[in-house]
């Protein structure tokens, strides 16, 4: 399992600590942790999604050190995680990307980390991950969480991991949990 | 639950990719992301373990900032969770200090990225916790891992996080898979 399933890393549209709309700056750290998670849970693509072309070009430089330049040879396992790595500018551009790939409509979830009157639960997410035939994108906001409209056009939003009365997991722990959740042995 | 346990994050003595027994340079990053999730599991205490001058006033200068400085005022939640840290030079250090405080041996668990004849589950180590008379040391290696000298010396060892076939997750990542799979909601 795990191969109908996409993971996006959104830079814009998302909040910043005074809840306007932004675009940040791509983090090293978030790319390379997420493509290592994202090969280790079996995921099919990792999309970087962000409008800004210094930071495209930023990620490009990155993946081609690691993919293709003196990284590949260094560091090849970095290599195999890093080529799952995509590019979009909008999470449309990803989404029409897999629809396309699949000639079926990719089914969007959005993660955050509040609680959301259309959450859907982790099980859930887990059994619609079963059928095979349908690809799907989960998207995971940067700074202070995707905004409001993505939300509200996503098909599902996904309960958040309840801490013990404290919910500020970085984006790169929170990725790590839930495909550990949706991908991971539950029997240990 | 979680109260009765310690994380140590353990630059030395660990492998670099020669093997060779090293002392690895502090990541911020790792600092920041093992703390935001030890408060999110409610563990009750992080250890960095770094026997280098120049790393531990790094660390010291860094929980400074975000505990007493700017940062506290600029992002409480933060303030919050890296409250969680000490340092220590050894892990004997870590392992007595813990001790002592619940006069009581404590008991160490190591985890690795590969396979142990020692290995116990995370079921296993997941009931002993439930006796919230003992405390529990867990310990991450940085680089290439604990050394096969601190694996000895453990009290347990930890089962790996299998992968697909890939088996290359960041500290943090190992981190936050094995709190969530330790202390979380295993019903979702």
């Amino acid at each position: 399992m795990g191969s109908n399933l996409y993971l996006g890393l959104v830079h814009h549209p998302v909040y910043d600590k005074r809840k306007e709309t932004v675009a940040t700056a791509v983090t090293n750290f978030d790319i390379h942790d997420i493509a290592r998670c994202g090969r280790t849970y079996g995921v099919e693509g990792f999309y970087v999604i962000t409008p800004l072309e210094s930071q495209i070009q930023l990620v490009e430089r990155l993946i081609h050190h690691w993919v293709e330049g003196g990284g590949a040879a260094y560091n090849p396992t970095r290599k195999e995680c890093l080529s799952l790595i995509r590019i979009s500018r909008t999470i449309d551009e990803a989404a029409k990307e897999i629809s396309e790939r699949w000639k079926k409509k990719v089914t969007l979830v959005v993660t955050s980390a509040s609680r959301h009157p259309k959450n859907i639960g982790v099980a859930d997410f887990r059994q619609a991950l079963e059928d095979l035939n349908n690809p799907f994108l989960m998207l995971f906001g940067t700074g202070w969480g995707v905004t409001e409209e993505v939300k509200d056009r996503c098909d599902y939003i996904l309960e958040p991991i309840e801490g013990k009365g404290y919910n500020h997991l970085s984006v790169r722990s929170a990725v790590a949990v839930l495909l550990d959740r949706l991908l991971g042995d539950r029997t240990c």
